[in-house]
C-alpha cells in the first residue's frame, strides 16, 4: 500500500466491536484500513475515510499493526492462515473474546508465522470505545504493547498485564465473574424484597453501597491469602456460616430461587469441615482453588 | 427504678455485640442498664458506669426502652415472657439476627403482651458500633422509631425502613447476599489468576474497580425491573452467555472450583430458554423471583 505509514493500523473484523474501533481510530487521525467478510459493513468507515482492502492478505500489508476483532478463535483461524492472508512481518492484536488457552495457543501459532502477537480483551460496550471509560486489555510481549501503545490508546484506557499472553482472558473471566455476582446478588436481594412489596428502585441506592463498600475491602483481605494467615480479625466463618443459614431459610420461606444463597453456605460450610470455622472469609480461597465435580 | 428517664435505655445480652451497643449508650451519656445471663460480662460496663440489674423483669422495668441482643430469636423468647421478665409498657428493640418471619412473630407476641416492637439488624461488626460507619436497620412503626431515635442514634447510622416488622431481616438478608458474592466473586478471579502466577493483591485493586463500577448500574437496571420492560441497550443475554461459556471453561481448564461461573451460566440459560435472549440482564429477576427445587 502506497500509503502505509508508522501510524497505519488495519482493522479486521467489522461487527458491532471493529466497527466501533475502526471508528474511533479513523476519529483519532490514523490511517485505517478495514476488512469483513461481509463487505458493505465497511460502507459507514469508508464514508468516514477508511480503506477498505480488496482481501484480508491486502489488510494485513496494509499496516505494520493488525486489530482483528471477530466472533471468535475458530473465525480467526478461518481467517488468518487461509489464501493469502499470512501475517508474517506484522504486529497482530487480537480483541476477540476467548479463553487463555486459546490465547496462549494462537500465540504459538502467529510465532511460527513469523508475527508478533499481543493477546487482548475489550472489557467495554462498543459506544463506549474511543473514551477512557473502555478499558482494553493486553497481553504477551512489552516491548511490543509499548510500541504500539500510541495507537492503542485512540481505542480507551489500554493496560498491559504482563507477558503471558493468557492474561488478558484470565483477567476478563475473572472481572465478569464479578460483574454477574454483583448483579445476580442485587437480583437476589430485588426478588426477596419484592416479595415484601418494595420496589427495585428502592433496593438499588443500599445494593449499590453495600457492593462499593464490601469492594474496599478486597486488598486488605488479599493480603491475608498472600501471606496464607486468615485470623479473624473482624469475623469467623462460623459466625458467618449462622447468618448464612437465615438466608437460605429467607430466600426458600418468600418463594424466590434458593441457589445462589445455597452455594454461598455450601462453600462457607466446606471450609468449616475442613476445620476453618475460626478463621475469616479469605480462607475460602482453598474452597475456590479447588475443582469439585458437578 | 429511681433513676429512670426519658433518655434511659436497658441492653439484655451482653456478648459481644450488646457489649459494644450498651458501651456506644454510656459513652453517649445515656443512664444504661444491662442485663446478661453471665452476670460476669456486665463488670467492663459497670466499671464505666452501667447499672447492673439484678434479673431480667428489673432491666425491662428500669427504662422505657430495652434493646435485646442475643444469639438468636428462641434466646430471645426464652429470656422474655419468662419468670418475672414481661415487656409490657416497654418499648423493645429486637436487634438479634433472625428471619423475617420471626421479626413478624415477634412483633405479634410483643403486641398481645402489651408492648411496642421495633425489629433490628446490626450491619456491622462491634468496634464499629458507636461511629456513623454501623449501620443498623429498624422496622416497625414509625412513630416508636421516631420517638426513640435519639437514644438509637448514639449507635450508628439508624435507618427506619417501613413498618413491616420484617422489612430489617429481609434488608439484612439482601445486603449480606451482596457481601459473600463480591467476596466470593473476587475469590473465584482471585483463584483463576493464581494459576497463573499473579498474586492476590495484584489482582484486588481491579476487582475492586469492577464491583465498584457495577454497582453504579443497580440504579438504571431497578428502572428496567419496575417498569417489566428490559431493551437490550448495551447488550443481550444471549451475547452474555458466550462469554459465560468462556468463564465456565476457564475455571474447569485452570483446575479451579466452576460451581459459581455454573450457577452463573445457568441461571442466563434459563432465562434464555424462556426466551428472553435478545433482552438485558435485568430480565433475569423472573429467574431469581422463581424458586426451583434442589
Ligand atoms: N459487542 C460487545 O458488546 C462486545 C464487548 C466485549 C467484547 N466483544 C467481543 O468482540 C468480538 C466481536 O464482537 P461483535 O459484537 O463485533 O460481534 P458481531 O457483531 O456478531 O460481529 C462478528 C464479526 O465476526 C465476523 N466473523 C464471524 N465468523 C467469521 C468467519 N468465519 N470468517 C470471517 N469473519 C467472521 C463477522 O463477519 P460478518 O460480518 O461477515 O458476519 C463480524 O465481522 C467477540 O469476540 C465479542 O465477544 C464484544
Ligand atoms: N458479632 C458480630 O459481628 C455481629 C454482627 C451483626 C449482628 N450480630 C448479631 O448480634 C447477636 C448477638 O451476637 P454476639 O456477637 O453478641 O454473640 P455472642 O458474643 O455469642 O453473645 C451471645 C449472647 O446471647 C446470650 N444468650 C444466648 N442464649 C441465651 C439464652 N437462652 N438466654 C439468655 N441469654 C442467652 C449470651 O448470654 P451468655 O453470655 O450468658 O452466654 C450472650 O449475651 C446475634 O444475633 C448476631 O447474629 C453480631
Amino acid at each position: 500500500m502506497n500509503n502505509r505509514t508508522e501510524t497505519s493500523v488495519t482493522v479486521i473484523g467489522l461487527g458491532l466491536m471493529g466497527q466501533a474501533l475502526a471508528g474511533a481510530l479513523l476519529k483519532a487521525g490514523h490511517p485505517t484500513t478495514v476488512w469483513n467478510r461481509t463487505a458493505s459493513k465497511a460502507d459507514r468507515l469508508v464514508a468516514e475515510g477508511a480503506h477498505l482492502a480488496p482481501t484480508a492478505g491486502d489488510a494485513l500489508r496494509a499496516s505494520p499493526l493488525t486489530i482483528i476483532c471477530v466472533t471468535d478463535y475458530r473465525a480467526v483461524h478461518e481467517l488468518l492462515g487461509a489464501g493469502d492472508a499470512e501475517p508474517d512481518g506484522t504486529t497482530l492484536v487480537n480483541l476477540t473474546s476467548g479463553t487463555s488457552a486459546q490465547a496462549r495457543e494462537s500465540a504459538r501459532w502467529a510465532g511460527k508465522r513469523g508475527a508478533r502477537y499481543l493477546d487482548g480483551a475489550v472489557m467495554a460496550v462498543p459506544p463506549a470505545i474511543g473514551t477512557a471509560e473502555a478499558v482494553i486489555l493486553h497481553s504477551g510481549p512489552q516491548a511490543d504493547f509499548e510500541e504500539h501503545k500510541p495507537i492503542l490508546d485512540a481505542l480507551g484506557t489500554v493496560i498491559h498485564l504482563g507477558a503471558d499472553h493468557g492474561l488478558a482472558s484470565l483477567y476478563d473471566a475473572a472481572g465478569l465473574t464479578m460483574m454477574w455476582s454483583v448483579l445476580n446478588a442485587w437480583l437476589q436481594g430485588t426478588a426477596l424484597l419484592r416479595t415484601a412489596g418494595v420496589e427495585a428502585a428502592a433496593y438499588a441506592p443500599f445494593a449499590q453501597q453495600i457492593a462499593a463498600g464490601v469492594a474496599g475491602w478486597l486488598p486488605g483481605y488479599a493480603a491475608q491469602i498472600d501471606s496464607g494467615s486468615f485470623p479473624a480479625e473482624v469475623s469467623a466463618l462460623e459466625t458467618d456460616a449462622r447468618a448464612m443459614a437465615h438466608l437460605v431459610e429467607e430466600s426458600e420461606a418468600a418463594g424466590v430461587n434458593a441457589e445462589l444463597p445455597r452455594l454461598i453456605k455450601a462453600m462457607a460450610d466446606r471450609s468449616i469441615a475442613a476445620g476453618h470455622g475460626g478463621e475469616q472469609y479469605p480462607v475460602l480461597i482453598e474452597e475456590f482453588g479447588r475443582p469439585r465435580a458437578r
